[in-house]
């Protein structure tokens, strides 16, 4: 270990309690993107982490967007040096709805003692991305103070729609493509492999989007009245809906796996020998039997294989007591996680003629807010990715696992298709923090040993 | 026509500004029962109906129940009369989202010029039941101030729980037989054939309703880390539901149709004589195709056909934007419209078979608030139904339809199985009243015409 690294480490570890402060004081601010409510909230917590660049020595600003605005901030270090690295990470967070489900407010943090886990810190965002973006803020922080320089060359680049599907991201790449298009781009957005078991992400999902709405009738009707005469729209969305898959799971829209790849033999093995607990990671939400394609790995389910999920619905009468009415629409949001090859364009359009195909006589499918994302895969065999896994191992005491995410990361595939900039995808969650659901929690473990191990990937990369 | 009754109904053509005056006041009052934000609303409805009862010469109170108020008022005249008759009406309303679709707020009435209808009353509870309840009552002050008598004993009962389910009617009853049973029960809450047409209801449809509630994982989850893995419970909500229909609009509960009366050919060819037109009938609403047994008239599905439907549904995310839940429950409220000799709980009992035959695998169902109602009918042939009959003839110079309803009427079940008194079911609805539906409306036709035909019909009672 090298005498700056040591002095790294040792300013992390004499300033837990400040970082732990400091990501406190970001969750305090409800950034939820989806939310019109939430937009000051969102510009309030772009203007803190701007601040917090500056107060480490960056050069940071908060530049507008058609939608929530964008942090930038760069940093050389006094002695040119390669590589300059881009960070990503998203300032907003999810909705916090239902919100009876939580132990105590969303935006009021705290630590809390976990069996499972020891110190967590619980809160919307303590994970997804807070907690997760400030782990390279502070691994920078302590570089600066101890060694009063940073290894290589830092830009930072901070979101504040990657909960809402990023609409202004790309235009903001192309308009600022010197600026963004540094060698290697480092994103802090995923998952260790366990709690004591770096990892760094070699697959991610896409995503593609869209609204249905099934409209019936001109108007509500009551169902004594035109019951049993009149089309019901919650039951023709029923019916397009529990066509989706068949009764093995797999997704019946005419050509969903048409671009989808056989996992290389290697990978299965490789995979295989992560010793992943199917029973008990379906066990932990309360679950015996797989949901997706029975003939294939949870693994293989998760990272590999696309999937057509119903993310909600509603229609007619939700309130208390009954209404007997015959509504005249019912809606569902629906999401596909897509896998290599697969082009979210293509598989929005097959839905489309899938339901067009299912619709009972007088329905009528009207598709809203329609988007999506590719799947990308990197070379595990690149330099960067190397010496990265390298310093995990050296700071965990364990190999990194080489994994691949079910979930979907849309700036990945962008900085490779309009900046040609490969990424490294490290993170320090963990698949029971509860992301996206009440009680969201980031482990005091996952923190400092996130700053502690970009401290050391920092380091890594500088040739 | 006797003098009194030419007597009446100058009277109620005199005081036509008042009695409009009158229902609008109680259109005012939003007394939806199904929501605990409105009980004082409830109650407040019930104290101004006792009040107008006071104010033409009924004996009146308020009484109260374990849920929404009932008002029982009586009158009877000087010179001893048969039969005495039981008045029901209801003074609750349905809830009135979607708000956004009213042309107005729906606590405000407002007449309005309607190109089918002349002058309509449009506001909740105008027609259901409000407008109808005050056609009886606006009856029996014209006949008190033109003759300072009604032609036959007349007690009011007027309920707040009627589109509620009704929770306390039946222990009401019981509570109070002596009061309450009467030689006739006549209700005011169905409708004319056209705007034309009086019509008297001879059968009426019963209903079961329950809540399905399906859940899947223990918590919501993230799409992205177990999608393809995770049981979706609105998938598996969606898979129960749309097998409730076959292809052909049959209900596919085993046994439903088991005590399903075919219709009697009589009764089949006195509907085919009504004329209907179930192509207009549907496409005032904007639909083509009956969506039920396609092996049936629409009239015959209305009428005397059972069916199920789903009146809401909800799960996962529903705001704005998106969110990659998997959520951990979702849930339905469906409604069972019944026929002659069908029984709800069996119905229902039937329905819980169904939803566990097709239950995917990790989901469990629950079920709410289950409760029902018979269907009911009445002899074409009895005295009192054939005075009526006479009655609104010599009103609307035409015959009376005999007809069946869709909707049911709990109420008259119960007068029959708890008091044993039949019912004369006489009303003035249209079928595009919208009742239930944003910017419910009532003629003032109906509301006029309906008062006079009371007039004569109260006559018409007296022996």
């Amino acid at each position: 270990m090298s005498k700056d690294i040591e002095a790294v480490l040792g300013q992390l570890a004499a300033g837990r309690k400040l970082a732990l402060e400091r990501l406190f004081a970001l969750i305090r601010i409800p950034s939820i993107s989806t939310d019109p409510a939430h937009f000051p909230d969102c510009e309030h917590a772009a203007d803190w982490c701007a601040n917090e660049l500056r107060l480490i020595g960056f050069k940071a600003s908060v530049r507008k967007t058609k939608g929530r605005p964008m942090v930038v901030g760069s940093r050389a270090p006094a002695k040119p040096s390669r590589p300059h690295v881009l960070f990503y990470g998203h300032y907003d967070v999810q909705p916090v709805d239902p919100l009876a489900l939580w132990s105590h407010p969303p935006f009021e943090p705290r630590l809390s003692e976990d069996k499972a886990n020891g110190t967590v810190i619980v809160g919307r965002g303590a994970a997804d991305d807070k907690g997760q973006l400030l782990t390279f803020l502070e691994a920078c922080r302590a570089w600066i103070q101890a060694t009063g320089d940073l290894p290589v060359s830092v830009t930072v680049l901070l979101e504040g729609e990657e909960e809402s599907g990023s609409p202004s991201l790309e235009p903001f790449l192309e308009a600022n493509r010197a600026e963004l298009t540094r060698d290697l781009a480092l994103v802090c957005d995923s998952g260790q492999w366990d709690k004591s078991t770096p990892a760094i992400c070699t697959m991610l999902r896409g995503l593609a989007f869209t609204e249905l709405v099934v409209q019936g009738p001109s108007r509500d009707l009551h169902s004594g009245m035109y019951g049993g005469a009149a089309l019901n729209p919650i039951r023709a969305l029923a019916h397009i809906l529990a066509g989706l898959h068949d009764g093995a799971g797999r997704v019946q829209i005419a050509g969903f796996y048409d671009e989808v790849a056989e996992l290389p033999a290697d990978q299965r093995e490789q995979w295989r020998t992560l010793g992943f607990n199917a029973k008990a990671f379906l066990g932990d939400v309360g679950l015996a039997t797989q949901a997706g394609e029975m003939d294939r790995s949870v693994l293989e389910l998760l990272w590999s294989r696309p999937t057509a999920e119903i993310n909600g619905i509603w229609g007619g009468y939700t309130g208390p007591g009954s209404k007997t009415v015959i509504p005249a629409e019912a809606s569902a949001k629906l999401s596909f996680r897509l896998v290599a090859n697969q082009d979210s364009e293509k598989v929005l359009e097959a839905f489309k003629a899938f339901v067009a195909d299912r619709l009972l006589p007088d329905a009528k499918a009207v598709f809203r807010d329609s988007r999506g994302s590719r799947a990308v895969s990197f070379d595990t065999g690149s330099r960067p990715l190397q010496a990265a896994a390298a310093a995990l191992a050296a700071e965990w005491g364990k190999p990194a696992a080489l994994v691949g995410s079910g979930g979907s990361i849309p700036i990945v595939g962008a900085f490779k298709r309009l900046l040609g900039m490969d990424s490294l995808l490290i993170g320090f969650g963990l698949d029971d923090d509860r992301i996206h659901s009440p009680n969201e929690k980031y482990n005091v473990s996952s923190f400092e040993g996130g700053a502690r191990s970009w401290a050391r990937i920092l380091e890594a990369l500088a040739t």
